[in-house]
Formats: structure tokens, sequence, C-alpha cells
């Protein structure tokens, strides 16, 4: 069993450690916050169940003796610490008919590792994969390392920084999500431009299958066949357990640039964004946030919309870049901030912690603020919750032809579901926010994300939410859009998944998992039907 | 049947039309320059065996009435002109148990598009989708093209050139090559960095299976599970033929920079590349030439190596980005020479021919010099074979950390066999040339493009190139290099594709296959077998 899992333990019910949960007076604090910024919620602060109240099913399934030291039957976890007890473990279930359920961070937003499985199964098995956290091989010349699939975002950056490298895939789940996870749900990432997806900064893949090792060649680019990477990546462990690989890394970031640039209208900037994003400039930051999302991460001035821009590089000075894409900014009528930054090099190495901050740490200027703000949602949804307000999120990508015909159709349509939903008016001072930004975008279109916040029914969130989410999965994939840019889709967007997949690709894909995993123990439910 | 295909024919042996054939005194006088130039071949001149003289067998099959008008069983081609006519054909193919396989432009050098299809058939046919060659749709907004599948790239280029648009994919056979080939064979083109396959420029791709219609939506980017497009690119026609895709295009450059360093070693270019490749200045060319491949293309100064260095926007000047390249060249012992080109925009349209040029322009400089040769290259083999000169190529890609004893071993392998293979000593004056370019690099490694040129034996060419490149297909992938960056599969790499792919992908792709067509009439033996 890993020592850290014991050291340290995670909420059962919400983001981060248990040792990390706010105290009553900060919560009703908080509450009081609330209400005077939103005009909802705030009117009490209702905490999660202990743990201790949960009554929990027994376990239908026991492991055999010869298993028996890697599995916990109690409330916390399993874990298998190397591939020959993860082997025994994909043996056990394949002769048993159990489900094997290969689990990462468990950050899955949309039911990727429930044991959802149907009836077709004796019982569920949770793999945790947590033990599996080491930096195994590092190549400097090439800019790869080999990192167990188990190793949550910040350990595997402490890991490479003693190398003076870098992965830099920070999603908003960095703290606790883990690399094999990111692979198994093409998880978006640092990177606003050119690698937006994990799978942009893959070599190779090593994944446990009931039918034997499936491990790509370690190769820079090759054109022999189809990718067997990328039938690997986003495949929700449906196809084999992912078990190491090989990412492209970077040296650390010595010249760094960032800046606000407002804009009069959400569209102006939608305008300039697209122009950067077809100019080859390849921001690493270049986030749009919609007046609402500015002023809830109080990133810019009211009523704007901000384009939070950035430029990186281990390289060369990124100055130049700035100043193009500033000048196209302003042609877009943006009216940038205080460009903030290095452009004279840092030091290559250094002692200094340089992970996203996970809390706590504040921006003094409207760029920090946002980035604060971002990596600080996971926490700051449960006090929402806590606190009587419902706070969630949805995603999506689309063409930029299509892009705003798509955003008010789908606001529209949000808001009414939301206001319905929550039984108050659409609009009007205490109506829900309902928030957009750009998380990535493309030369051919951005990735709108988009952020609800609204009075909860107490004890009824869950069905509140699913109301408002199905409405508005018909309005995304109803307008064009896809129904997850990088979200995955898990057993909660099937019904949606299901009708934009090819459906000659739909039965491939059934076919490659019947083959490789001829029990159909791996995740079943996700992506397709067992 | 499509009028173009009777306007101009094409040779039956060798690149090129029939009209473009060198005449008896044009080869003569090429022989005696081979022979000045390399030290061995021109002692005669042989011409291919005239069309007329070659024996086909009759073909096995008969068309029915009802599809009789699409086929061609004379020596030339057969067409279908919309997908109502290919489902007819697949239709009838999987009836009767007969081999479909899709056809672009028949410049596979893998043996991707022989009817080398195994005794399991009736017979095969050739389905030529010449006629699907139109830009159907242009989205300038989101820069994105909705094209056929049959496309040629110079047919593609001069319908979106009417747009201000350009898709920049130039591979060497661009002159007859099609997009549906370039996606079905994950074909690498003009970018060296970045955007080096086709895969880059896909938005979304449309097939045809037995199955139906395989269909993705046309999205920027989607973490929806393992990508559809992804699984048919590379795909090789054996899980469908591709009929139309949408594509990222570009608005034509405006701003191009491009010059010649000369450096002393391959290895210190080596080192050069790869500090440009990791450095995210992403040239549009970065091509290094070793002393021979540069003395053949004259491109650089005798005994040097040369690094074909490139920076081109539609956006902005690119003086800033080479002046940093330069810099970094420099710093490896890089001697740069002239930069030429455009500082200054160019105008955004005009009647201006841009195509890559396929024959008889030159260029004054050395970066000219080595494009024109680049493109000229499979007239030259023909050239080279009449005049009894060996001349083929193979490719692969390797991490840099592997890359010196890579490149070492693959040499020696190479140099051996080809002597070998010639009865000829291996060094000295007049010896075979084996020379090397980086086609594409990675920040994780480059791609090597290897080049023979040796005496042939008379009538025994196809024998002597097989032998040769088993050996080197051996050490290739012995020393840990891919079979394949860029030219495919096909029949011909299967022996060492198969040793390279995992096993469980190998079984999920048969199982893909077997899902979307049932009676395994899709280009079988290509791949995986049937």
């Amino acid at each position: 069993m890993s020592p850290t899992a014991t050291e340290r333990r995670r909420k059962h019910w919400g983001w981060g450690y248990e040792d990390g949960q706010p105290s009553r007076e900060e919560l009703e604090a908080a509450a009081r916050g609330i209400r005077e910024r939103l005009g909802f919620g705030g009117d009490s602060v209702e905490e999660p169940v202990p743990l201790e109240a949960i009554e929990l099913p027994e376990p239908r399934v026991e492991p055999p003796a010869s298993l028996s030291d890697l599995f916990r039957t109690d409330r916390y976890e399993a874990y298998a610490s190397n591939e020959a007890e993860l082997e025994a473990v994909l043996g056990w279930c394949a002769e048993e008919g159990i489900a094997a359920i290969p689990y990462g961070g468990g950050t899955s937003v949309v039911g990727g590792v429930e044991p959802r499985v149907g009836d077709g199964y004796r019982g569920a098995v949770t793999i945790d994969l947590g033990a599996l956290d080491r930096v195994l091989e590092v190549d400097p010349v090439s800019r790869a390392a080999r990192i167990q699939a188990g190793a949550r975002g910040p350990a595997l950056e402490d890991q490479l920084r003693e190398h003076g490298l870098t992965l830099r895939h920070f999603p908003q789940s960095f703290e606790f999500s883990t690399l094999g996870g990111w692979i198994a749900t093409r998880a978006g990432g640092h990177f606003a431009t050119l690698y937006t997806h994990i799978d942009d900064l893959v070599e190779s893949v090593r994944a446990l299958t009931p039918a034997g090792t499936w491990e790509s060649f370690r190769l820079p680019g090759s054109g022999a066949g189809p990718s067997p990477d990328r039938l690997l990546l986003g495949s929700e462990g449906i196809l084999g357990v992912i078990t190491e690989t090989w990412v492209r890394v970077q040296e650390r970031p010595r010249f760094k640039l960032s800046v606000g640039v407002a804009f009069d209208s959400f569209e102006d900037g939608a305008e300039a964004v697209r122009e950067l994003a077809q100019s080859g400039l390849n921001p690493s930051n270049c986030r749009l946030l919609d007046a609402t999302e500015s002023e809830i991460t109080s990133a810019g001035p009211a009523g704007k919309s901000v384009l939070v821009l950035g430029f990186e590089s281990a390289h060369h000075p990124v100055d130049g870049a700035m100043q193009i894409a500033l000048e196209a900014a302003r042609g877009h009528g943006g009216d940038p901030g205080e460009v903030k930054g290095q452009s004279t090099p840092q030091p290559r190495r250094g002692a200094v912690r340089e992970n996203p901050p996970v809390r706590g740490e504040g921006g003094s200027d409207p760029v920090g603020s946002w980035r604060h703000a971002f990596l600080a949602a996971p926490y700051l949804r449960d006090t929402f919750v806590a606190c009587g307000v419902l706070s969630d999120t949805f995603e999506t990508a689309i063409t930029w032809d299509r892009f705003a015909e798509f955003h008010g159709q789908v606001t529209q349509t949000a808001r009414r579901a939301i206001a319905e939903a929550c039984g108050v008016a659409p609009d009007g001072a205490g109506s829900p926010r309902l928030s957009c930004r750009f998380t990535h975008v493309y030369p051919d279109g951005p990735a709108p994300y988009y952020t609800v916040l609204a009075p909860a029914k107490r004890g009824g969130e869950i069905e509140q939410w699913d109301e408002i989410k199905a409405a508005v999965s018909e309005a995304v994939i109803g307008a064009g859009g896809t129904i997850t840019h990088h979200h995955a889709v898990g057993r909660d967007h099937r019904p949606w998944y299901d009708r934009q997949r090819p459906d000659p690709f739909a039965r491939a894909l059934r076919a490659a998992k019947q083959a490789v995993d001829p029990s159909g123990i791996l995740n079943p439910g996700v992506l397709i039907d067992p």
C-alpha cells in the first residue's frame, strides 16, 4: 500500500484534503459574502454528510487470499503497486466477471470512475494506480521522460524539476489528477494554443490489456499505420490500464510575459482571439473571459471582457511576439494593461517551486487574479454548494464561422433551463450567473467553457444540475459543438456522445475492445455499451 | 469518366506524363553527365518497355451491366464519380468476394495500391477516385475547406488560390498524389516542424465503409473518446474509402525568408537543428542535408553539410524569428549565406501561381537549388534508372538521444548492403552514394531520409533494391527507428511493421476492420492480413 495514501486523506465529498475543510465560521463568513455579491445563496450553511454517517453496501465480491494484500474493503482505496499485481487483479476480474475500473485521481466530472456498470457483473473493483507515481527515466537530450501513470501533477513536476524540466500540463485538476488519467481522458492543459491536449505531449504509451501488453515504440513521429497511441488516448479505461508513458517535456521557461487586454464586448475579444489563433504566434495563454467571468474572477474592469494573454519560452525573449500580438489585439479595440514578466532570462535551474499555486496564493494583477481563481475554482465550488449556490460547468468546441450563432443559442437555452431548474427569473438583479471563457483556441475555432452559478435547491442539487446539463447538452450538440472538448465522455455524456460519434467508428471501437478485453471487464459503460 | 484522365496520359512506368518522357538524345546526354559526376552508370541507356509490348492478363471478373459504365478493362483506369457509384462498386465487390483497392494518385512507394491480395479473392478492382477532385466548400472565417478525396495537389491548390487560401501540404509526390491518399497514408508535407503530417491539417473525414458512412463532425478540437479521424489516418484503405474531408487551410504567406547555413559536419548541423526544433521557433523549413546530399542537389559548398532554413507567415514579418534562429545556428558553428525573401508584405491576393515548381524551374540560390532538386527527384529517378543507376530512398524517425548511434549503424549496414548488391567496393572513387537529410524535425527527434545512388544490374534492379531495402529495414528497426515516418506501410513494409506494432493493437485493428468490412474486401494485405 502506498504510504502517501495514509498520510493525508482526501475528502470523501468535495475537492481537496480532509484537513483543508473550511471551518463553520469560515463558511458562514463566505455565505455572507456570497449573498452580498451574487444576490442569492448564502442564507444557510450545510456541510457534507460526515463519512461515518454514510452507509455503504458490503462488497459483493471477496478477493482470493493470494491478492488480499492488494485489497482494502474499508471505505478508502485499494492499490496495486506494480504491473504483476495489476495483471493478477485483471486476471481475477476476468475470471470472475467482475468489472475493473482503473482509477487515477478520481477527478472525473463525467462519471468516468463510478461503478455504474450494469447488472452483468458480479461486482466492481476500483484499481487505484496511486502507487505508480515515479518518474522512471529522463532523456534530457530528446526532452522526454518515462513516467508512471499514477503520478499526480505536483509529484510529477517535482520529480522533473530536479532535472530542470517540466511537462507543463496543468489542467484545473492538476493537484489530484494523474498522467494516466490525462491520457485516458484526453485532458486539456496549460497551453491555450498548439499543445492543448495531453495528446500532443505523448511520445509512447504502455498499457496492460487482458490480451497482453500494448506498448508503442518511443518515436518522435511515425507514419506506420493508424497511431496505436491515438486509440488509447481517450479510451477511458475500456481498452487497457495505462501503466506508464514517455512524454515530451521541456526546459523550464526563462522568459515569460503576460498581460490582460480589455474589450468592450466578448465579440470584439473573440475576433482578436481568432486573429491571434490564426497568426501562428501560438501564445501559451490566450484565454478570453466574458464580462461576467472577468467580474467573478476579478480579472478585469467592470463590464469588460478580458483576454488573458501570455507568451513563454525557455529559449529566447518573447517581447517581439507579445508586441505583434498586442498590435493585433488593439486592432480589434483591445485595451492592454501593463505587461508583466521576464524579458531577461531567469536562472536556468533553481530551487524555485514553480508549480501552479493550488490554493491561497492570490495574484496582485489581473492575470494573477484570474490564474488564482482558475486554480481555486474546485475548492470554491464546495464552498458555493455548502452556502446554497449551485456551481457547475460545461464545455465544448466549435468552429469560428458558427461561434456567434452557437453562443447565442447555447446561452439562451442555458439561461432558460437554469431559471426553470431553480424556479427563478432568468434576468434581473440576483438572477443566476452564466459566464463563458475560451479555455483553448485553434486556428479553426475556440473551445468555450461555461460556468453556472444559481440558487441551489437544498438536497436536490444533483437533480437540478442534471436537468440543466441535459438541456445545455442538447443545445450544444444541436448547434454543432462537441459534447466535450476536454472533460471526456464517461457515463454522463453517453447519450450525446452516442449521437455524435460516427456509427461505423462505434462498431470498430466495440470490436477493438472485444479483441483486447474479451470478458468485457474494463470500465464497462463508458464510451460504449458492454 | 473524368475528362482530365483522357486529356493527358500518365506514364505507365515512371513519374510524370507520357508526353514528358525525355528523348533518346536527352537521355544519352544525361548518361554522359551521370557517368562524369558519379563515376558509375551511364554506359548505356535503356528505355522502359512500351505499353504495347506488355502482356496483361485478362480481367478475372466482369462487372454487372448496371455498373459497366464505371469500369474500364483496357490498360488504363476505372472511375467512380460520386458516392452512390462508389457504394454500388463496394457492394458488388463484397457480394462477389472481389478485393477493392482505393486508388488516389498511384504514387505509393510501398506497394500500397498493387493488387497483391492473395488467393482468397475472385479478383481485384482498382477504384480510381480521380473524378472526385473538387473543393466543395470554403470557410474563410475558420480557415477550413471541404475537399473531395481525389483532388491532386495542384488542382486542390488552384481551387483554394481563388479564395486567397492554401493547404500548404507539399509532399514530394505533390504533382500526382491526392488528398485522400495523403490521409490514408499519413503523408508528410511542406512544414519541417509542427504540422509535419497531413494528420495535423485534418478537421474531419468522411469515408464509405461496407458498414455505412464513417463521418466525423467538423470540430476544431474534441476530447470525446478516441479520435475517429486518427483511426482513418494511416488506415491505407482497409477501413473505408475516404471520399471527402474538411482540412485546415491558411492565408497565403506574405512574409517569407530562407537561408542556407553551412556546417563543417552533419553532427554539428544536427545539434543546431536539435536546438531549433526544441526552441519553439517552429521554422517552416528546417532541413539538414549531409555533404553528399548537398553536393548532389547543388545546395551548398563542397564538403559541407547544409541546413535549409525558412520562416513564413501570412500575418507578420518573420525577421525576428530568423535572427534568433541564425544566432542559434552560429552557436553550433553554422555559417549562414544570404537571407533571401520578403520582409515586407506581399499583396494579399494575386494571380501569382505559387505552387511548388514541378519541373524545369531551377533556383538561383542554394535554397532554390535544393527545392528544385527535391521536386525534380521523382523525374530524375527515372533518368537515373534509364542510365543504369539504381536510385531509391528509405526514411525513418528516431529520438535525438539515439540518433548518432542509429545513423552510424544504419549507414554502415546500408553501405555494406549496397556494395554487396551491386558487386562493387563500398568506398573510393566511383563507389555508390548514400546521402542523408532530415525531412522533418521534432523536439524529441529528427526524421532522417536516406538516398541511394548505385550501379544498377540491368534487368535485376528490383531484386537488387529488394536486397538493399531488406538489409536497411533490419538496421533501421534494430537501431530503434520506425519502419516509416511518412512513406506508409503498404505491402512492402509489412514484415518490419508487424514486428513494431503492439500486438494488442494489431488485434484491435483486425477486429475494427472486421466490424466495418465484414467481407474483408478493402485493400487486403496492407497493414494486416486479410
